[in-house]
């Protein structure tokens, strides 16, 4: 939780859960091809197995996704308490036998955030009408006091699970700081505004889609990853276009890739593995 | 369908159609050549029949390039009714004998979609007229049986086949988000109006050029794909040439990378396979 | 040939010639060292030979060229009548056996174009003067045999032979589309005037510098290419160099990567393979 | 330590420590596999018996890293003397037996800097105001002088060791030079204030981050390296998240790709090389 | 040496001296590491041969340096008289045994050139004064006249061997053209000024740093090429640092990648390819 204490707010707060990495194979299917039945039939298994044991850690949450294109062929998405926890499953998955057979194309390093424009404005005002002096010991106690509050209140929404609907649409993308359009030289009232109005165009899929933002500053090469799940993938396209057209992604957002996938739980590693469609 | 409910009409609404992969390849000619006669016979023969199995599923068209330069050699253009459909015959060639000696290069994940602009922008203004309130249920309502009775007028041109024409031009393209010129930030009448200049330079090259439009926001890096067939390629720089000089084009769009191929029967597979240029 | 039949003359028409492919590689020397003297014998004759049998077909040429430089080492120039005689030859090149020792590196698609803006302007101002109305029969029937007329007159120019020249310099470019300088939101006559200074520079080189632009929108990732053919490499920095400075260039110019070769002729590729200078 | 010795003072002074090399793997797992236990046990313990041999020579350090993702798995950090002391070192790594079990993917090569803006101002006006002229053998005696006692008194600071803590944040960046916000043509005194108003954020994170700069102007592709060391990684994210909205990085950085690991010792390179954390 | 003889004078005449290939490889180590000690030592003796054999043709010099970081481990930098000498090496490397060890990384093509601002101004500017006609035969001579004088004088500089110094320090550049700051848009007068404060920067590091100014314009893909040489690296940052402050750089620069590396003379390749830093 960061924070910002002189007259006028200027730093949103963000309340950090997860530890996060999206990891993207292509699979050598041609080498995959070239084992008996026999040992495929116990190489898939092992991996299922392997799967199985890490879906579920004490703290976190893994999913595996069929990806469409040849961006990749498989995607793990691994939510857990530490980022040692996450080198951990990663270099678990490097030494199973089917990682022989997994070529890595991309990965996304970030920790699972929710954005607080309107609280962090809401609470500054607050403290400010309370008298206290921007970074005095009173100021800070109160802040954290607050901010923990938020947390208590949201951690289910920070420390949550993978949603478990099929589809998965996948992008990182920046706030741009042109030399026109700037975002981080906006007033914060106006980012709120902003973000305020982009939250209301998402509020109308509600029940469509469930979004998971990632922030990856200081992690990876863009500012936040974005995850969509849904049962129906023409969301996506509905929700993101409409979307374009509000202030805050207009003028503001610069897109990374996107990824498309279907999500499929650990049992179905063996028909995907076989070349079947997971279900 | 997605759709806008405020004073001002914002997002033009679309009709979605089939679901749509382009799978390009290299071919590993040298690792071909290391076969028998004997055996590229039975491997050709095998790809052969693959082809002609999903080439006219129950729901979908599949069809097959030989790609002019370095950046592929083999296209494959795959319409299906689902994600799940796409990512079945994707994963089912990975499992073809033929992968073998298929390098892939790129691929582009879309679905085929019919640009509403002037359609969305007239029940905009007709329902205004009617005093409906927006976002209201009956303005929902109404809105929706406008859109049903569009997408069932119009639904045999987003699930078409794909044309037979001999030339494919494929591009992705995105609307410029530029600090100063930016297509989302105009007003829907001024896009309107200039979609409608647009489309008036293609429609001079109507019988010479069939256009297909697929919308990738939210499934790949480019907001649109576009395919042009015809009988002869000329046409494709002509018609391309002189719409750059249109205002949607000069000021707005952003092209990615062109390819150029022919487009041979799923039959043909097997002289093209040999080298020879397939009929 | 395009045309442009508004009021206001828009989009200069192109004469257009033979279907181009540039196709270059690397070689896999270490692999060709791999054979005995014998071996390298057999396969460059037969090297040769193919080479020769390709030079020069009914319609068409084909020209070698030894690169400078780590993006390539050998390129082929194809100028044939039609895109299925370029893919014909893309794809007879590839069952070569020569072709287990070469690596694609680039590639480019694109077709001999002659940029005939003044004549353009000049025949849209004839027709004008009729007082033929645009786009009306009579316009079209006058205009297309006007177009005939440059382009009998001009078809030596696009259907040309590759010059002899011992030096190559080949770059795709394309006309900058920025916000505020974009070359087709220009007015015609304002182009027109810049293609002429640019044409300027370019006959003070004359009869130093061979130049053949080949038109790749709607088939490469470039507008066009640039093809430079001169007997003293250092024409091609002083000519592009003072170019830099015109308006054409310094203002709406977007180079890509540019190669540099040396011409030989089909027999000197056997020296060729055995890393010696051709001639 | 350069200096600027006319009437208004223009380029910053800088103090320069230790050569400086981020050495980043892939390792090459699938290979590792094929070894049998003993030779893993063997070549794990000669390579541990390296890393002993060059973690603290006479002058320098070297550092070890576990990385998230797939950009590397694998980061050697070696502070040295001279150039010639790091490619010994460099050289030396591809002489070991594991580097057949690495692939290199990305290094960067700098040198350990501290930045002294206001230090350099405060000087230039000294000397200014004791009527030396600029330039003059008393200026440059007296410049030199003030320099080295800077040095003398930072040196600590440019010849450091590797911070210890368990968490590194390596991002290369560069100071805008856009047409409209362009550093280098800043006033020395508008940039001296907003480098001190990015130290005042960075000192609100002093105990929680140490910040090494390393400086590679003339050496690789971006300006400047910044490593962050820290016990809790989030602490990157709220640092970073908050530094970007000061002046001298929301309107004049650029920010390369960011790494992101986790420091081991000499020691546990061998339960890494298994596959497991390294502590 | 191209000119310009149009009233006012824009295009600054070049003297050009060899032609020049940067040429950089990584080693495969490991492959090296699997040949007996006895293959090795006559690998190594055969390959200082070879490089002793090309060191110093009769026209031209070669220069070689272990690279800092991954991007290369060794770089041949070759001056000669001609394109066809220069292919003619880099063939000759190609067929050498020791080429089975390198994997190309980059190269650049270009020539040694002395840019002549001042110069070009003020022969023009003496012309004019003598009331010759621009493009007149009389000018044309007396211009060619003036500056075979000037290559007489400079010669010596454009046709000279490599430095002799320990260190390196190669990058391409760009002059900028952009749509605010476009170098090839300012009149020759403020360009030619911007050089002469460019090299008055550089003339406070005479002494410490060589400079070898390169021309790439039409032969490869930046514009320039610059070789900075020195007996302390250290000077390469603190010259560019300084540098990027004057006009010249600020506004109108344009970096490509930069490389750093250590010179060592054709008898040290056997202790650098047995991985020992080369004296």
């Amino acid at each position: 939780m960061n924070s910002e204490k002189t007259p006028e707010c200027v730093v949103p707060a963000t309340l950090d859960g997860w530890a996060c990495l999206h990891d993207l194979y292509q699979v050598r299917w041609t080498q995959l091809h070239k084992l008996s039945a026999i040992e495929k039939s116990a190489l898939f298994a092992e991996t299922k197995t392997f799967l199985q044991s890490i879906t579920s850690p004490a703290k976190g949450h893994s999913g595996y996704f069929s990806m469409l294109g040849h961006k990749a062929d498989l995607m793990f998405l691994h939510f857990r308490e530490t980022f040692d926890d996450l080198n951990e499953v990663e270099l678990a998955l490097r030494q199973q036998p089917i990682f022989e057979y997994l070529s890595p194309t991309t990965s996304y390093v970030s920790i699972v955030e929710l954005g607080m424009y309107a609280m962090t404005q809401k609470i500054f005002d607050e403290l400010i009408a309370q008298n206290l002096k921007i970074d005095s010991d009173a100021w800070n106690a109160a802040w954290d006091e607050r901010m923990q509050d938020q947390f208590n209140r949201m951690k289910g929404r920070v420390f949550t699970d993978i949603p478990s609907d099929r589809y998965i649409c996948f992008y990182p993308m920046d706030k741009r700081r042109g030399e026109k359009y700037n975002w981080y030289a906006e007033p914060m009232k106006d980012r709120t505004q902003m973000m305020f109005e982009h939250g209301m165009v998402g509020r109308k899929y509600a029940g469509k889609v469930q979004q998971i933002i990632t922030g990856s500053i200081g992690f990876d090469d863009w500012e936040w990853g974005v995850d969509l799940f849904a049962k129906d993938p023409k969301v996506f396209k509905d929700l993101i276009y409409e979307m374009r057209f509000d202030r805050a992604s207009a003028h503001y957002a610069e897109f990374g890739p996107f990824y498309t996938g279907l999500q499929f739980l650990a049992d179905e590693i063996e028909p995907f593995l076989q070349g079947k469609l997971p279900k």
